[in-house]
């Protein structure tokens, strides 16, 4: 068994910090880095990408919506030209901030609510992967598995990795449980583990009811906001080392 | 004689249109795209790079200070690593829009006031142009001649192309004259073409005292602001043309 | 017979013109002046004050939603918290601008998606006001007539403006007509007057089934944008002026 | 003897806090609060104006330069009406979002690189400070004791308060010792009330060689970045409040 680690990270922006980078990055696999639209600017990621480079972690550009006091988060009504237009450009600067740190963008994953809106709708999804891949037709798009980001990337016959989330349940339709339902979101770093360790041997989501929904899982996404996120993040990797899985970089297989 | 004529494209931004981009592609063979930092986004910007792209133009990125309310003609205070950053930042986001518009970035020039003071300041000057070759080694490095952005592009051994401008009446120490002096701006095409002959034939910038200063000339900067700034330069192309002189792309031998 | 003509004004943003705020200044009896999130900059800003005041047209503060590439025309997912605040903010700068121009702000409009947004959601609307009200109880709120709007600043007991739409035609439900229906946009100045005539003789949005429906009716919207629509705005009212229609200022009575 | 306190407050942006701004509200007399240019934006604004109120703090506007990602600390090349404008925009807001939360913008400070520059130039100064008295004439403008600040508030017969510095070395000048000088950064909260007690007592401003400099002094700036900085800040209060100093709002008494 084999599987990545992701986590966001260079999500400071100029006097602001934001953020454990640092501790995260002796944790995951592969680092999704904001682009400058949501958080992020030349300089912040000039030094998460320096970061990245010298830990061998995968790096990936995290594009958001032009949106900084909301940090992406605020659904906005974006056509599909600027979706593709937004993404390409933020791509390009990721790969131009990598290059210069001596390392290089692979993957590319959606952030805040352009993830969200790309994950429901399939044509938005599209736009912005395509944007991605007219830059670089080899990057590898992490999508959340189950969703309309997964079926737009494999539509595309482009490289792919699929990512479930460490600390949050799934209805029966796969998707995330609303966060405001009683169990929505797992806290416990031991119950995350063996939920996780449970996904990856049976190769499927398994939902809160029990059910198992046969998916491709190539990565997890773990969070790091606050110590306590960290502290999990760390327990969660140990943990899944301990029961015998590799952590490595996705390869990124077309769907 | 051969000589690259250049050019600013792409400085709309969201609803506010400028310049006269379609007009331009037929007299340029070089064209400086703006890259969001002082004018330009990626809508305009892929707009931009699709019209240079199909006129065979070559393509630049013009990178500018953060100021889209000045234009990045407002002189800002600006560390040696800011500068380094943020070009890369907008030499990457021009490659990608390029490259997603089936073109490619050649060459970068510096806009506004991060141009003039790398014109004075041979550090900031170099700490630019290391941003721009730390993500492409072979970018053309466009300066004006006889400046500290032309030093600067030397002791990098940077390739690179020397600019001269059309308009503007030069010093004795090979600087442009002070706007407000008068005689410092041309305006009639047909004395800029023969001056510009002159200073291609002798290989030199010619003073307004009519000193020759020998100097590389590869390209001339032409401006497109208004309807007689595009009718002096589409008069300044046919008479270059007409004294037998090649107008095209310069070759970008290094310093 | 008494109404108001209202235009938007100040919609220039740094180096980019918009709009012929000039030519309507003399056709208007209010401007709505962006206020920098979507348009206008601080010195644009005291340009339009400045000229609004000069002409003796009452001034409104035009709020729109932070994004100035999208101009304010892309919907965004906005709290209630947020709707109230940025409405506060950016009144008490077109206030300030109007007092250091020698003019006073009278009336709030908002702009864009946000209006549009707010013309369905009452709740939206109210924190709109409830914002702008907190800074200026006596502020004038200009409504789209039969909107959300409307019942909002009612339910507020605020002054109020009532406005119609000089080119658009009005569905049975007192709403605009879809732009993609044919005769949703009228473009012959002769039709909009003779329908804005007949409107306010009825006191009635008079819909394009010809129904009559009860409206308060204090201004007419105009539209500045081209040539042609400076000139029909001009035929209108002179159409409206030559029929004993008293142009002038809204008294704002409350609702 | 009588004097207040004063720090900067609401410098968060969007997700990203900044500043300990609950202890220093009990620390302080006068608050500076962030205009949205260089830092905070509206909702960070009413939260900062509504604790502002609550605790009976003066009310400050802080407007800054437009340069978030900088923190409004780079200098830049801005014209002296684009200074009287983005000042009165700035107060303008803070009035506004003030008033929403139950409370008055009583005095204006300059921010960073802006306040830098117009301690040094008297006729930038004059500009800000135009700005703010064409929207308030009664405001009450803070100026850095001794600068060209001081010298165009009162050449504007404005309301003024004059600020002293309680961590940093004064020059035979009257000036800030450079902070890269051995001494010029004071750290001990003891050092820190014993000469602040001390130009109190002597009316004067006194420089690291002893030399008195007769001074009107009304307010002392505290910093709170770091919780040492907030410790030094109460310990300071305490000492004043001991020696008998009285710690109240300044009245604002013309120059």
């Amino acid at each position: 068994m084999r599987v990545d680690l992701n986590a966001d990270l260079g999500e400071s922006f100029g006097p602001w910090p934001m953020g454990a980078d640092g501790a995260l990055l002796d944790i995951i696999t592969s680092a999704n880095i904001a682009c400058g639209f949501h958080a992020g600017d030349p300089d912040v990621m000039a030094a998460a990408m320096a970061q990245a480079a010298r830990n061998g972690v995968g790096i990936g550009a995290h594009p958001g919506l032009p949106d900084l006091q909301g940090f992406g988060r605020r659904r906005m009504e974006i056509s599909l030209a600027a979706a593709r237009n937004l993404t390409a450009y933020q791509l390009g600067a990721a790969q131009a901030m990598a290059r210069a740190a001596g390392g290089q963008v692979r993957h590319l994953k959606l952030h805040g609510a352009l993830a969200n809106m790309a994950a429901e709708d399939e044509t938005l999804a599209t736009a912005c992967y395509e944007g991605a891949l007219a830059v670089d037709p080899d990057i590898i798009i992490m999508v959340i598995s189950g969703t309309a980001q997964e079926r737009a990337a494999r539509a595309l016959n482009a490289r792919m990795a699929c990512e479930i989330f460490a600390d949050r349940a799934y209805t029966e339709d796969g998707l995330l449980m609303d966060r405001r339902q009683p169990g929505a979101v797992l806290h416990d770093p031991d119950e995350m583990a063996a939920r996780i360790l449970a996904m990856l041997r049976a190769g499927a989501i398994i939902t809160a009811q029990g059910t198992h929904l046969p998916a491709r899982i190539d990565t997890i996404c773990l969070h790091g906001d606050g110590p306590s996120a960290v502290a999990a993040a760390q327990k969660l990797r140990d943990t899944l080392q301990d029961a015998g899985v590799t952590l490595a970089q996705f390869d990124g297989a077309r769907g």
